[in-house]
């Protein structure tokens, strides 16, 4: 059924199935490059709730709701939601999700949270504990800001080197069968601290777990970047990117010649409000549930490598001086079974 | 090699082992009636770090040691920790698991986690995607209070509802083989909003999931109360254990007979600081990895349904007035395979 290769990677014999993909995303995202692959565009922060949050819980019901929908699978046959998002004890997520009553699994993983949620459904598909699965993530700006930064009232400036938390959230549905993209094998990633204490560098902190999770897989599966026609990272941004590039190059120099990443996908390069790119579990989710997806299954990618990124600090560790540890999740997909 | 039974529950075939287990806890805990039964007692609320954040982080590294060393298998053979804690972006873990240098899957289930984790751990071993998987939890009483409630420097009164979040931490390593108890079944709860909105009282927040997952676990096997020597449930306290028996009584009426939990057991009954029992996801963690765990090796319970509850809810969520909904995770255990 599944098959341990290596240390790290797990095969996935029975190839699940993206069956469905769904994305919901903000104003801004909506109006970036890949504008006309996303589901359900929200001009209004708020999408009619009370509150930023409530909003950020509405975008993973609009995305799952979408997914579950596209997948052709009744509601009732899921068998469980894998979830999480970036707030204080998850909470977007439980709000986001207790009305389809369907069982739960709660996981958090930062902005890697999307990758860890398809391992772990793409793993319970593929050993046939569940039938259906969906994996799901949100983030929204807003809610992010006040928790993680400042009040947005205040108006503070961005550094040179933050990413901007995306409103959004994908969600794809997991079985044996369906129009894909195919998982093929996922690799767990595990914590990396190279001791960056700078919050609002998240892809420093990041772009250390990242090479460590690459070079576990290509080192498991005996293949390198040449043999993917992408390799996707959500999110370093631009300048954790970088720093990726100059960390792997010595052992795969021909990475940076197929690495593209969610957070430079998903914003408009001439928006200057923009410093260095996208960020937020949210964003990585709705890239792959949306132009990710669809470009594979029209054969414009084929083979895809998706690793989720994850900066794990919290306001308080921030506080407290700590380094911020980072963690990546990998998972390989294919266009055919 | 897993099966599903009726909805909700899924059978392990397999049975993995418990095959070691470890726990770690603070002084008031340490003073409690399984005092005899918990590996590492430790007097100084700070475990010689400099904050409660990072107290909390050297118990779950204390308890996971200690179930690895107990387990007798190297640590280079862990292929999982799944694991999680209460704090914002579950700081305590990150920093609790780091330096084992295993890969890692977050979880979020709030009091509910160690179900969770070990309803992971033991899917993956069952189903040989893992060979070997660890679960674990923790929780801190004052890490907890200035998160979720006051600063202790306020010296707040607790409301008659309240529960004390316990200091401690507990860990499981799964594997196929060990000396138990046994994983037979497991089922993972849905999330049930009673529209309770007193954070004091999350024992009334609970108690309905709890319920919902007991009664589809009931339904699915075909068996009751009758058919365990022991319902622990993790933690309901005073409050939710009497709430649970009054919603379950006109479905199994023996419930109660049965029924224990972690929260009243892990306290002395005399000691008048602890008003509706313990809480915190470490508590029915280290009473599960110590006293229940032990008592199962020798005979004394043979048969025991292990659920763990969480209530869903925030600073954030409660300051804007929500609900707290509940969920409820549930793992069969057996002393032998």
């Amino acid at each position: 059924m599944t098959t341990r290769i290596g240390k790290y990677t797990i095969s996935l014999n029975q190839k699940p199935a993206i069956a469905g993909f769904g994305s919901a995303v903000g104003e801004k995202e909506g109006q970036g490059p890949l504008q006309e692959w996303f589901d359900n565009i929200y001009d209004d922060m708020h999408l009619g709730q009370k509150t930023w949050e409530a909003a950020e819980s509405a975008l993973m019901t609009s995305a799952i709701s979408t997914a579950i929908f596209k997948s052709g699978t009744p509601k009732e046959d899921v068998n469980a939601i894998f979830a999480g998002d970036l707030l204080d004890q998850s909470i977007a997520t439980t709000f986001g999700i207790k009305e389809f009553e369907i069982p739960v699994v709660g996981l958090y993983g930062a902005c890697s949270t999307m990758a860890l949620s398809l391992c772990m459904a793409s793993l319970m598909v593929n050993s046939k504990i569940m039938d259906c699965a969906v994996a799901a993530t949100s983030s929204h700006f807003c809610t992010a800001e006040r928790q993680f930064r400042f009040p947005l009232e205040y108006g503070s400036k961005c550094t040179p080197t933050s990413q901007r938390t995306a409103t959004a959230s994908g969600a794809a549905v997991i079985k044996l069968d369906g129009d894909g993209p195919y998982i093929n094998s996922v690799t767990l990633g595990k914590i990396v601290d190279f001791n960056i204490t700078d919050a609002n560098n998240m892809g420093a902190a990041m772009a250390p777990a990242a090479r460590d999770t690459f070079n576990n897989f290509f080192f498991d599966t005996n293949t390198g970047p040449k043999d993917y026609d992408l390799i996707l990272t959500g999110d370093l941004g631009s300048i954790g990117s970088e720093l990726l590039y100059r960390l792997i190059e010595d052992d795969h120099p021909d990475f940076q010649s197929k690495h593209k990443d969610c957070g430079n996908l998903i914003y408009d390069p001439s928006d200057k409000s923009i410093i260095a790119g996208g960020s937020g579990c949210g964003c990585s989710a709705a890239v792959l549930c949306s132009y990710i997806c669809d470009r594979m299954r029209t054969g414009h990618y084929k083979k895809v490598l998706f690793c989720g990124t994850g900066a794990l600090l919290s306001p308080t560790s921030t506080q407290q001086g700590l380094s911020i540890p980072g963690i990546a999740h990998l998972v390989e997909l294919t266009n055919t079974k």
